[in-house]
């Protein structure tokens, strides 16, 4: 994994990057995200070697946290990997989309993996009672859930088998822990890859490597201009890495979008996902010509290992395509990424960088997320909220449930 | 369709609001896309009448204006009434996601719709190339095209129909032209409802109406306070307004991100599409606590004319759950909005407002999209742009020629 950073880190100070360095150290010791690379995969493994072969669905009721990460990895090594078996998310209490999403499963053939922390989110609660009616036989579900949730009383009541979440891994930050390798493992997916990927990524960090000095300039640059850019685009160059975005937007505006720790200062960046080239189509005007209020990230991949090429086909008025006869869709992609931040450069007051990854496999996947995690812990520091909690979304759920409990006393 | 509006616009003046509409009026006059809801069907139909029965697959090839449109209405349909044909869109470079896509159309039953405004559009040309040396059946293909396009004159040589693009429609703006109308008539989807709902809204704005009080004072409260709120977030009660947002991204982005006409600076407010109650445990917080530089708009349907229910299952250890038993996923999904709505009123500092839509239907999707076409005009007067040119995205394609043809010069 290489990121080149193309804007102006020279103010920084050595001072100011070892600070920060020793503050994400001490971070490193008490939450639990920061462990998940070195972590022990065998239990897991075992557990889904349990799962029957005629099971072929995997059904993941959950949401946020609960689904974003193994939903972004799934749908990144599908088209070069055929899965084990399909993996399904409910995340959504739209009673069209539960409609079309059953119809899109066996339950004969389907296992069921109910995923809350908390053990009572209230999406994941309602479609799990709307499944449990129909099938109540234990085997069928697996239950993630934190030790000593009311879930996890259930499941033992129900005589379910269910995992745990490791301690100090908030739901946004488990993609690595059971929550995202669980169902990932069911559906063949190379976990250990995963992992080794994330880890390359933290010891490239922690050892003084060549991530270390690169997270630490994007992340104080970041901060330090956390007004004027208050939004950060990813763009990344393939499809494979849509839902990665979906996950990047979870992970940064969930994690920053706080008040201060400090102060009651209202702060926090808008994360935006965007793939190419379909979103030239759609952004670009607006970030090529629009307020400078946006830096870019681009991901490009290296090597597509795909040698799809667009045939020689001289068409009649249209010479000027015939440059397309014979190039590789590897190559287009490539050119068309490298042709934008050419254009995006020659404005001078766009802050962008570059992660270019190797391919499309676990490694690179999880070098991906492991160094948006630490990026965003590094930011949460410096922008002085706290990284890990989220208390402006229990309001809203106190008020639903009010009026839920109005509704019954209709 | 209501609009229900919850920030203050008792400053605005009479005066300035009718200085807009009179700007609007004489607007309306030369760009085309006003006049999209009250145009003839007919040949439209007539020619998709045309089309064989033994076709089951409609391949769009466009990108940007040329599928974000189709794409939103068919997917917003597509869970109240199985379509006559399925729709699909191929719209990206990816080698990975070409061979995917490609894995799930039966060429031989499928007919193809290409559609470029210039004609030259790369990645449009690119995939027509890649079809077009497996099979190069004029009867195979429709062209949607400009007028005098490279690519009318390939069709006319091909012996391939040839759609033509309204005058003076835009491609962010041409959904309810034959761009999107002709791929949506061939899968059977109701456009003659489509145009009515957005003529109602039409009719509304012009003929003083109830949206055109509504309408005006959004504009400019927006325009004002661009500065402050240069975020604005669409926030869908629904997965079928998925791709909805994504039209609507474009949309706003690519119109209103420019420089300003009579001065250098740059101007254009960003536009992001969540889903609730998905994006609940992704964007909410960023939202309720973090930096005060958003707007929200919530979309909300009235009638999901869908009964399916959480059915009464009291768990043990869950009993706080009970509240959900007996509920319809219709109403829950209601109160979410609701109760998230309530919560960032309370905020006070959040500009908000709300949409209702009566149901899943063409009328609805229409009145959706003219409403927001009509609110993007509106805002690009306001703030001294050029809402129906995007001449930032050329340099990139300059570049890209250079590259292509460095290539070929290898």
């Amino acid at each position: 994994m290489i990121n080149k950073i193309h804007f102006d880190t020279a103010t920084i100070s050595q001072r100011q990057s070892q600070q920060l360095f020793s503050m994400i150290q001490e971070e490193a010791s008490t939450i639990g995200y920061y462990r998940l690379p070195d972590q022990n995969i065998e239990k897991i493994v075992q557990y889904a070697g349990t799962i029957g072969e005629e099971i072929e669905h995997i059904i993941v009721i959950g949401i946020g946290g609960s689904s974003l990460g193994a939903k972004a990895i799934y749908s990144f090594l599908k088209p070069m990997q055929v899965p084990l078996r399909k993996l399904h998310f409910f995340e959504s209490t739209d009673p069209l989309n539960i409609a079309e999403q059953v119809a899109k499963i066996d339950r004969e053939k389907s296992h069921f993996l109910v995923i809350s922390k908390s053990g009572t989110t209230i999406e994941t609660m309602a479609l799990f009672k709307y499944f449990y009616a129909m099938d109540d036989t234990p085997s069928h579900y697996t239950f993630i859930t934190d030790r000593g949730s009311p879930l996890e009383q259930l499941a033992q009541e129900m005589g379910s088998q269910c995992c745990y979440l490791a301690d100090g891994v908030g739901g946004r930050f488990s993609v690595l822990s059971v929550v995202g390798l669980l169902p990932l493992v069911l559906c063949g997916i190379d976990v250990a890859g995963l992992l080794s990927g994330a880890k390359k990524v933290k010891e490239s960090f922690f050892n003084d490597g060549y991530l270390q000095q690169s997270l630490i300039n994007k992340s104080i640059f970041y901060a330090k201009h956390h007004m004027q850019y208050n939004i950060n685009c990813l763009f990344a160059y393939s499809e494979t890495l849509r839902y990665f975005t979906e996950w990047y937007v979870q992970l940064w505006g969930e994690s920053l979008g706080k008040k201060q720790c400090h102060s009651a200062f209202h702060v926090g960046m808008t994360p935006i996902g965007l793939i190419g080239p379909k979103d030239q189509h759609s952004f670009l005007q607006l970030i090529m010509e629009g307020t400078r209020d946006k830096s870019i990230t681009f991901i490009k991949i290296k090597d597509f290992q795909n040698e799809l090429t667009i045939p020689h086909t001289p068409l009649p008025h249209l010479k000027s395509l015939d440059i397309l006869d014979g190039v590789t869709f590897h190559d287009l992609i490539t050119m068309q990424s490298d042709a934008i931040i050419q254009a995006l450069l020659d404005q001078e007051d766009i802050p962008l960088d570059e992660i270019v990854i190797e391919r499309v496999d676990a490694q690179s996947m999880g070098a991906l997320i492991y160094y948006y995690e630490l990026l965003t812990s590094l930011v949460g520091r410096l922008i002085d909220v706290n990284t890990y909690d989220q208390p402006g979304v229990e309001i809203g759920k106190i008020i639903l449930k009010q009026k839920l409990k109005g509704k019954r006393n209709d």
